[in-house]
């Protein structure tokens, strides 16, 4: 419907995820008012992101030197891993200043669906960290949806043998929640994983 | 939260409008995993817009050239001009094939709050088109909200001196809608604009 570089901008940014046609149509226009050095900005932002940063050769979480900046901390706890499905995980562990341990990052969750199969995950690399006994605990921190479980339920029996304690994030209701509007399996996992108070 | 590169693209995805942090997020990660040559076009495309747009020196519309397509065309009426705030308004009038005119883009409308007064939209530009006597008809096209009723009246007000009719787009139910869920201002429009049947 536009001439030119307007409707090229359009379709590229229709192709970001979360991104209809009204948006991108939007984005683009409020860009055409934008600062040139803005826009300049955002443009190098996105080159530099594809060739500066890699994956941590330990982990897999994202990185710009060899190893990431928590593998690279002597500080941070080396017989517990906390296995995460991306990226954006570690960050919402970090933020909770519960853990002090290491992370894997799979790269997804098995799903046979989307065609991801166990072989696409950094599952491998998962259990080459095992073999030397230094780590004592592996927590599954999947995500707690159909993939997720089914992907920590894969990964706690091919660890089984390898002597490691294996523990799942707890499910049940979120904090700040309300009972009444929680669902009926949350709610029964809720019920089910529930602690003796002491008193 | 992020090293280095990533958090700079998250930080100026997230000042484009419309795109929260999560949402940035969403995009950053997918852009890491995206294939490269897609990520330079979109680059590409940022930076195209902003060295190859420019506005119609006519109309004020988006275009590449000196005046845009329409304000190029022979075969589109030179006696009627409608009035529009924004270039993606010359979009949407387009698509309804109903009307084979000539365009004014405002660039926004008068609204005191934001700051914007008659003199940051393009009015004289609009004055000027009317002095040679061709136009015969302005439809005031801008927005059937405060600002766009605000800049209409203001508009018409200015232009009644001149001799030219002054129309202004219908307000009414929406086609497909439903009665029940109309509001109360948009249904006594549609009741104040009805129309006679002949039957």
């Amino acid at each position: 419907m536009y001439e030119g570089a307007v409707q090229d901008l359009i379709d590229e940014l229709g192709q970001l995820p979360g991104i209809g046609p009204k948006s991108a149509q939007r984005i683009a226009f409020h860009l055409l008012a934008a600062d040139p050095v803005d826009v300049r900005r955002l443009a190098t932002a996105l080159t530099e992101v594809k060739d500066k940063v890699r994956f941590c050769r330990v982990c897999g979480n994202v990185t710009q030197e060899e190893t990431c900046r928590i593998c690279a901390d002597p500080r941070r706890d080396e017989s517990v891993i906390c296995v995460v499905e991306e990226p954006k995980d570690v960050v919402a562990v970090e933020r909770t200043r519960e853990f002090r341990g290491r992370y894997h990052v799979l790269g997804g969750a098995i799903s046979p669906i989307d065609g991801v199969g166990p072989d696409d995950l950094r599952i491998r690399e998962l259990l080459l960290r095992l073999a030397d006994g230094v780590v004592q605990e592996v927590i599954l921190a999947t995500d707690p949806n159909l993939e997720g479980e089914a992907t920590a339920t894969y990964l706690s029996r091919l660890m089984q043998p390898m002597g490691v304690r294996i523990s799942r994030l707890a499910s049940g209701l979120p904090v700040g929640g309300d009972l009444e509007y929680a669902d009926e399996v949350t709610l029964g996992r809720a019920f089910s994983g529930r602690r003796l108070l002491d008193v």
